[in-house]
């Protein structure tokens, strides 16, 4: 029997032998779910990257990238925009290669980088990414973004909509993965409505972006899962 | 208006200012109601240390104190005793002091230890518990223990517990809290029903401490609740 662990903060992904698994990046509002669009969109590639510096490098090496950055859920001055899935339109970012900072959706790509797969979910490809993991006969690590190394509501819910998807396999939930998918059953009949109680919820209404996060929880509108090649976020082929 | 946090696992401590907090250890299975159980039994105090080797060295020094120290659910060979909540009736450790040893709880107690104030949480005192933090007017950062530093159920379902007495006080639960008291909704009913599926209850119970299980799972038998002076844990006055 094979493992479906979820990993509820950054700072908890050293608990767990990355090489051992394949490894979900979930941060929904909004890097995870705007890679996902703009990978589905077209974009050649999105390059994260820890650092607002390393970001604005690519620029000064004179190449044509597109750069995106984002500290405290705002797009950095100077850069040509932040995690807003508007930003990943097919117009805008077709036949592009992105290089993108974020908060949190980065740091955990990082710390997950010697996995034996990377793949990025969001809402927006859900069942896609499921049914691809569903095929692999592997360890699944979900590992959860969060906000600023601690837990966050709306990566964990989303973590427990894959384990649902996931259930009928041959994998056994630990226990944040059973939290998760109890979590998600509260609500997955509204989780918009669910989510309007969470922390990181107002701040991104402070931040005016209630739009992102509807969309950021539309599901199954792209079929694309991004996986990481190298120190690319690509379409698998 | 005060915070009401949860800290899922003791990795994620140094994320918290502890300094401005009132800090609850939880560690359901089975250090902090072991710990309840026996300071509400008239034990002198409990001296939680982080090593083996530290607790041996009280019997070194010549004094009576009992030793208990667990190591991975087991009673360390030499020991006199481990977490078994009854290894801590009144027969046993009134007007002893115990130096206690365990491999999750102990640690997130000296992670803690620069908190306003460090208390130990369990089933066993959860009303007298939520009476005082009720009217301290604090924040309030509960913190579990886990299991070797990641999230665990059980002790995240009496976070819940705790966070559902506080309702209608005048705090701010973070998501986690939120979390954490939704589980409770879920599993209130039936807390050992609920808890069947966890991946320690397993464990615990190829123990053979089922009946630790059920005794750590009962609410408020005692009034007491233990609270760190210096290095020692006493009933608080």
């Amino acid at each position: 029997m094979t493992k479906l662990d979820v990993c509820l903060s950054p700072a908890l992904v050293p608990l767990f032998s990355v090489e051992d698994y394949i490894v979900v990046i979930i941060d929904i509002f909004r890097a995870s779910s705007s890679i996902c669009y703009g990978i589905g969109n077209g974009a050649a590639a999105i390059i994260p990257v820890s650092q607002v510096e390393e970001c604005a490098a690519y620029r000064e090496m004179g190449l044509d990238y597109l750069l995106a950055a984002e500290r405290d859920g705002k797009v950095v001055e100077g850069f040509d925009f932040g995690n807003s899935p508007f930003s990943y339109t097919g117009q805008k970012v077709a036949g592009k290669t992105i290089v993108l900072t974020t908060t949190n959706g980065t740091h955990a790509l990082h710390l997950s980088r010697n996995a034996k797969k990377v793949v990025v979910g969001s809402f927006l490809n859900l069942t896609p990414l499921c049914n691809w993991l569903k095929s692999q006969g592997e360890n699944i690590l979900l590992v959860c973004a969060g906000w600023k190394n601690n837990f966050n509501l709306e990566d964990t819910l989303f973590a427990g909509a894959v384990v649902e998807q996931l259930k009928g396999s041959n994998l056994k939930p630990d226990d944040a993965a059973i939290a998760a998918n109890d979590l998600y059953q509260l609500g997955k009949h509204d989780i918009n409505e669910y989510l309007k109680k969470t922390s990181h919820r107002e701040r991104l209404e402070k931040l005016g972006i209630e739009k992102d996060i509807e969309f950021c929880l539309q599901i199954d509108i792209t079929t694309a899962i991004p996986v990481l090649e190298g120190d690319k976020l690509v379409k698998m082929g």
